[in-house]
């Protein structure tokens, strides 16, 4: 999905390409599903995959479609309610907590109105003037990017309805075995973590400008930042396990006073998805349960227990800034989603002489709170909700994840979440002063 | 469903009969559902209809097909787990606010669970040795009966399910067109409400012997009634029109307080399903929102919301007593899930001469909190779990509705629900001393 | 407090006798408390002392002084506002569990409030003519004994306040020195258990209709009771103790299931008030905590838990008709407040001969859902929300208890609280049929 | 309080006297209290006054006098468990917020376990050695420090304890009198505001390591800032009257997300403690409720109100950064707790000519999330929880308010609190960018 400026019948082609490329992964995503799968809703922060279909089409309806064309209409006027996440300005909406209580509109016919709006966008791609078409490239692009989020979403949701069900149900896509995929070397060294140096001075992050970009990661702005070291890698299984024997999660001095909440409240003891087997910890993969991969970099943690890890371990988290400036270095390659292979990967390259996995395998929790770069404004209207509006308790993630589409990740994307979420495929790297 | 004694070879042929044609309906009831459909649970007190199908198949396992038959196994190990739903002495269970988030195992796997236990059941109907049935009877009846009993917990989750949805699907069996059985006079006056006086003195009440019933509606015993009247038909929607127009849900002195209490939370201005249309008041029935039908009697009312009409009346609620020395002297006969229409009719019968509508319907909430008979004792081991550990807190209601079967329902039948529950078809009838 | 029909000069004298000594008795009751002591409400069910103190001179404003004196105004026109308990109809009220963070107006403002109130009251009293003294004479009746329910509260909320502290303090009234009146014998034998059996029949129970009776006392009717037996004495400490050591807190078959909900949710293992110590286990008491003396009557167990004890004896609770026609041939003497112990004590009378301990040390559960008598109807009028409102998902409890005054009980009185309180002086007697 | 580099007998004497005076400011906030003022928690973030002037004892105690004098011992050993607020390396803890059920230690005892405290730490403060002077004077000044702070939660503590009373009490100190110093003019025209430009560059910010702070003032680091604008003065009662007019509750657009659930949820429709006379706001004060002055700047706002009144306003909150760079430009005088008004007052200086307001009236809300500054890290031991741990769902707040004593502020001073929290002296300076 290249973005950089296109003469206008590139434009038209680019946009059609976009579009059909991004509805149909988002289909793929869905084709091991049962139609039970779609329904369901495990947690407030989990929304059903039907609905994720739905509302990425709503999107699409609300920013282009009704605006754009005189006498469009909804196949449903109740869609705009059922569908519509958390725009204030778009009017009243279905309660969140309960997207899984709805058997109806059914995934069939979900699909069918995936395939109305599509075929009006299609049209619409199509025919509409340049003037037009240049005039709505912006919220098609953000339409475009907002589904590849939800993707995401999608996969995170899905692990976590079949995760959580007891039965560990399998869902196997067209992409590698992930039983394979898993290092069989159980008793292996995990990689040498080293450290890479940084130097103090006056930096320049943010979006650039050229392509696309959410609104958040603007604008481009100097920073000073004292000099710094990251891991060359990110921190793996084999390294979580050390701090679960050495009694982390037993340890009140190693935590923020919220995070030791948590802990003692849900009895965190391990990652999501980690139990004990005998001997061996297990964790709930798409494969099913398998045995925890020393190899692999740690996923499923919380900014607390990220956080928690980092003191443990000497080390603190690195600031977004400090992220930057290291990733913006690196290639941007990685184990994306794209394979669909949905899960993070053992690091092959030799670990020992630069910075590795800046990108893919799991978002890295970073100390920076998510807040407005210096001069943030969000848009006018309704789409200005897209960001600043949650831009309070969160906290910065960086780099994509398995999850995350190739086409939808950048030095400089800011991912935010929660301090004490969990399910997405988060793990961290360290940094140090 | 004769349940008189039976010699041998028909016992044999009776139960196959029974089970048959039981587990039949069952399916019969889940036709017109999409997938979708069977996996939600709007509230706790809801379960997926996925989950009653292989609950109740479970039942017949636990209590029939395991003790009965060596080497027996489930499908899945798990099952025992997901399926148990209240007895503590057959180990632990899945939570049960938690079964609407299980996507698997899906319908099509439920059904197959179903078809096993079918096969198992039938096998063991049709080759068990005369003594073996004859000590499995009384199981392999209380299974029959227990299916029943959620065969009316399906119908009326499922209405929850669908009523509850913005797009207040319709749900169509091959029964009477339910839009066609309301009374479509709109202006005609209600039935005349008159009295049926009963003298007081010792009544004997209580099952018999004879057939089966639950271990609650025994022992058969004395009790002694002051002289009492009841009226001779159900409180109908156009009564409860003139109770909320009078300011029934505003004033708190006809209210107890715990009834009061859920007026001023949950805000209630109506029975459950109802709201204002323009004009109108409107109830989401199976065959959509319609208007409600004065003449019919009203449903959906709690106790609470019974016991403070009851009040407004110069009345009050029957007890259990009172209410089955009435209905024994009545034809068991009414508006039963037979039919397939689940939803109460207008009376049609001359109200003037005699008590009415003593069967189907609407259960009718008596005065009588839900405690054991004098001498009431449950039987040993878990299937004593199955009513007498729930005899607090739960008040009595009487007469079957439009959603239990014909064959399970009994002058001495005791259904019990909490004071709050308002999503069964549940109506009432009116005492005065 | 003689309540028959006595001579108009008798009953103003009578009146200023009972009103003036029970006013003492409150004020007695608070002589060992610190100002703190009376501010503080450690759980919604409890009330802070001064609470108590002010809403039982609310009461004689409210349904005395304002009806019958022009031109009588409240100290304040917000306490009719703070200390209206729950009087739907007399306007807004402050919110119960919030009564703690009140810490104005102050104890000293609180007896000022009560002084003032006495001094109208008597002066009313003393210069009411005839006629309006007689006119007045049932709320003025009323609300003497509605002081000396509050009587029982206050005591029951300051072992809560001083019992849940950690520094466990104590509390000395001017009487017998509690930590002498214990059975100082830990070896001796718990008195033997025998049964005393009474005839069926049809028997009439509730207030006869001389003197003072709560509304809910009445009317008296006639029932029908089939042959039963009950334990002569009530259940000790001993019998309880065994009952903990056989597993009584682990075993679910023996619990009610909203019971086995409570043992899980709040552990419970033992009465309220008991903790293990070294060898023995301690219960709070106003002397501090104290070795639970074997010989003593069983106190602070819910319904739940005495049920799951009578259901483990082999037994069963009382109904509440069996109760009073056993307690009805039984002597109205006991451990009362009068003597301010405000504790339990061993049994010294002869337990072979006869039913004791029908009266004080413990309220006694019976079996029995708090419902209206047949042909109950509570009065006109705010004082109709004193008892009838509450006739939903409570437990009757008989015959007073070492916090309740002596002229406050009766074999008709009818006390009730939640299945799952603890807090009030609670015990229990067994039946068998 | 001088905390500049002093000669070793300055030393004790300058401790001494610090520690005499911050003792006695302590017991003078007490002097209007009534005994039950200071037992009552009306919110979990709210202590009992008891409780902080044990607290604060418990401090010297733990930090000083038990490492320090050989066979020191408290009071009672239960104190620890009672008095540790938060330090999870000094073993288990009271449950915060039922610090309010509490009605011993009563008031007089804690007084007398604050003077054994106090005479503990005189003499320790007498006799000790020079070099064990020096090794625990950074824990003595610390807990100096550490008792202002709980001033100032006293001091906001009770205003909530009795603002809340519907009596609304009055609380009057030794100071001026409150009722006087509102400025009477109210028709008086709101100051003109305006904007004093800084420049942008490269700044030192943090704690330059001469007399005393807590170690989240540091470490002094540079930090790039762009230019800005600060508005010369402080927001008002009639800014904030214009915000509420102009529908600033009703906008969802002006709102971070949980912001506005938070005025959804608990109905904001105003600062805390402010509510609709005729015609009038009317706000509680310790002098009881007054009109709402409009010269007075605005308090108790959370961290969303002003964030929201900034949008309102086209402007934005300062980060802590902007702020201190103002700040330390200007003199440190302002309305402090020292003259025990404990009320915000108009400007009196002319606004027009500079910066005014920097210190005293109210804490100002930054934008600046609460994290740890470049190369910051927690002191080793209990004393190391002390700020460390909370950095996390906090915003910063700078300058000092009327509850702060004169010698407690400085302009690296870092208050933090939740963004939801009203009940401190907290207002709002605009910043442009």
């Amino acid at each position: 999905m290249e973005t950089t400026t296109i003469s206008k019948p590139a434009l038209r082609e680019s946009l059609l390409h976009d579009f059909d490329s991004v509805r149909a992964f988002s289909e793929a995503i869905c084709q091991p599903l049962a139609v039970e799968d779609y329904v369901v809703q495990t947690m407030p922060d989990v929304s059903p995959t039907k609905w994720h279909l739905a509302h990425v089409s709503w999107f699409f309806e609300t920013f282009i479609l009704q605006p754009a064309l005189t006498g469009y209409f909804s196949p449903d006027p109740l869609y705009a309610y059922l569908y519509n996440s958390y725009y204030n300005a778009l009017g009243d909406r279905h309660c969140r907590p309960r997207r899984g209580q709805l058997s109806r509109p059914t995934v069939a016919e979900t699909f069918r109105y995936r395939s109305y709006v599509d075929q009006q966008m299609r049209t619409f791609l199509n025919t509409a003037s340049p003037d037009t078409l240049a005039e709505f490239e912006p919220l098609i692009t953000l339409g475009i990017h907002h589904e590849q989020q939800h993707q995401e979403l999608m996969v995170t949701d899905i692990k976590h309805v079949l995760g959580t069900n007891p039965l560990s149900p399998t869902c196997r896509w067209n992409g590698p075995d992930p039983s394979v995929t898993t290092s069989t070397l159980r008793v292996r060294e995990s990689q040498t973590l080293s450290w890479t140096q940084f130097g103090g001075g006056l930096y320049e992050i943010g979006w650039d400008g050229s392509g696309f970009s959410f609104d958040n990661e603007g604008p481009r702005h100097r920073t000073f930042v004292e000099p710094f070291a990251l891991s060359n890698r990110l921190v793996t299984n084999a390294d979580w396990l050390e701090f679960i024997q050495d009694g982390g999660y037993q340890r009140s001095d190693l935590w923020l006073s919220m995070g030791w909440d948590m802990v003692q409240t849900f009895e965190w003891s391990a990652p999501l998805y980690w139990e004990r087997g005998e001997g061996d910890w297990l964790t709930y993969t798409f494969a099913g349960k398998q045995i925890v991969d020393p190899n692999e970099p740690v996923c499923h943690v919380s900014f607390f227990e990220a956080d928690a890890y980092a003191r443990w371990a000497d080390s603190r988290l690195p600031t977004e800034e400090e992220w930057e400036i290291s990733a913006g270095t690196q290639p941007q390659v990685g184990n994306f989603a794209d394979s669909m292979l949905f899960k993070p990967v053992p690091l092959t390259s030799d670990p020992r002489s630069a910075i590795t996995q800046s990108f893919g395998d799991v978002w890295q929790w970073t100390a920076s709170p998510y807040i407005g770069y210096p001069g943030y404004t969000p848009a006018s209207g309704a789409v200005g909700e897209y960001n600043g509006k949650f831009m309070c308790n969160q906290f910065v993630l960086r780099g994509g994840s398995c999850a995350t589409h190739s086409t939808h990740i950048r030095p400089t994307y800011r991912n935010f979440f929660a301090p004490d979420s969990r399910w997405q495929f988060t793990g961290l790297r360290l940094a140090r002063s």
